[in-house]
């Protein structure tokens, strides 16, 4: 399945969100990642997550969407991370 | 058409970008928001923000879907915001 994970953690998490977040997904702006992820591959993301997240300050979105073609995406200004697939 | 924006924009320009994003979709976390806008208003949105944003600094992505329902959300700690469509 296509997600896309955005999320919004305490400033002392955040480097360690993404690291994880890295491991499953790839990186395509600050707090977002985008790619094609099992269920249990991201039911084990977000037990790593929640293990150190503060579920009253920090938060994550997932949109799942079961095909990619289903969005197309625009960027404006910067693009950070073009290269995260190939890293 | 149904979209999620994330913009990721320098401190000085953040609050004025999510002003104005506001007034076109509904803000869901620190720097996302999602809702139903034609294509006509999204460019609106993005020839208003580019005239503050720095393109070398700044970006802002945004996933198109043709269909809300062609995603599934999920929330995982604080949720913000719940009530911005009513606001």
């Amino acid at each position: 399945m296509y997600v896309i994970l955005v999320y919004d953690f305490g400033e002392k998490r955040v480097a360690k969100m993404l690291k994880l977040c890295r491991k499953y997904l790839n990186w395509i702006q600050n707090s977002v990642l985008e790619g094609e992820i099992s269920e249990v591959r991201l039911k084990e993301l977000l037990i790593l997550a929640k293990g150190f997240m503060k579920e009253d300050e920090d938060s994550i979105i997932i949109f799942k969407g079961s095909k990619q073609y289903s969005f197309e995406k625009e960027i404006v200004g910067k693009e950070r991370c073009r290269i995260d697939n190939f890293l």
